[in-house]
């Protein structure tokens, strides 16, 4: 399906109001849809709720879209995929399995902010539906894929070893999935500063980097 | 109101298929209801699904609760006063803010694993009532005493300096909360071990331990 923004085959026009008429690219359509989602919860809201958002004709509505689940498919599909695409390439790079990891994590977070609604989304699937299993698990996949990246990591002597890897990686992961909770675009806080504060307490903590590099300067002098 | 487990103007008996008759105390009676707000989401529950979760008539029910507002507000004013209660006590204990934190970090994760189903609502109260608007306002004191500890920590150089202290506070509180997304009781990692590695990645992140002490031994000799 094509979502080129000039692609006449993909728009669709709705008159809402009095207003000018809104013109929508699929891929707006399914934000505007992820938006609904996100706000009343995928079980709660219906086809209606969904063609009444989008100021489209029920009928102009099913003309894109064939249901519900073929749109929390095409959300998730987004959020998972580039997810498993950060992933990829972190792995490919190849190097030590702490820079793979630190990588992982910035890369996570940066899907995460970039793609907000989308990986909220998938972050509430629940699991009542075939569309949301299967969402589950792939999402479980990619779990399986960062908590193995901290295994190595540990294995390698390369991070601590005194909490149990898959705790670690629940608890840093649960720490970038927490953004969703808050984080608006154009908010005080930006992306690229998000990131860096994520990656730098997941590596190093609350520890003062002042003293951490004191340590080095005043021995031996 | 009394939730002594025998006062008897507490409890409420309920018969359910062919079984014994349950008993509950108010405590009880309450624990069920919020897990069926942490089901059905508490916009979505009907005080015919809690009568009806519990074996309750519904006239006996109501003789217990007014209504779904009131549950809210005694399953919200339990977490919230636990939350508080650690904060209260950290604080008049007095010391380091540095230290004041990790002990907010402790308490906190503490309070959530203890209290689970408690908090878990706490956290997906989205305001669309007056008591979940005052819930609101009464989590966004809490999270701004905590962001006021990690400023007074940054404040006085004992934790870094190159990070906003109030992203460190959302990003800090995140990873303790995103514990209601997959902590069990009776799962493999105990709340002691939660806790401990709760604290230790906030306080040090990453950071190999054996790497850190091996530093001031190795030099020098």
């Amino acid at each position: 399906m094509s979502t080129e923004p000039g692609d006449p085959a993909s728009d669709a026009v709705a008159h809402v109001g009095r207003g000018r008429p809104a013109r929508y690219t699929h891929e707006g359509l399914l934000e505007l849809v992820v938006g609904v989602f996100n706000e009343r919860g995928y079980d709660g809201a219906t086809m209606e709720d969904l063609s009444r958002a989008s100021g489209l004709t029920k009928s102009a509505f099913y003309h894109h879209f064939s249901g519900k689940e073929q749109l929390l498919r095409m959300a998730v599909d987004r959020a998972l995929g580039a997810l498993s695409a950060v992933l990829d390439g972190t792995v490919a790079g190849g190097g030590r399995a702490v820079d793979q990891l630190e990588n992982a994590i910035r890369g996570t977070t940066e899907v995460l902010l970039a793609e907000l609604p989308y990986v909220t989304l998938l972050l509430r699937v629940r699991g009542n539906t075939d569309v949301e299993r299967e969402a589950l698990a792939r999402r479980r996949a990619l779990d399986a894929r960062l908590a193995a990246l901290v295994q190595s990591a540990a294995d390698s002597g390369q991070i601590r070893a005194d909490i149990d890897p898959r705790l670690i990686s629940r608890l840093l992961f649960g720490m970038v999935n927490s953004l969703t909770e808050w984080y608006r675009p154009g908010g005080t806080a930006s992306r690229r500063e998000i990131v860096e504060a994520v990656a730098q307490l997941a590596v190093d903590g609350l520890t003062t980097r002042a003293t951490d590099r004191r340590v080095p300067f005043t021995r031996g002098e």
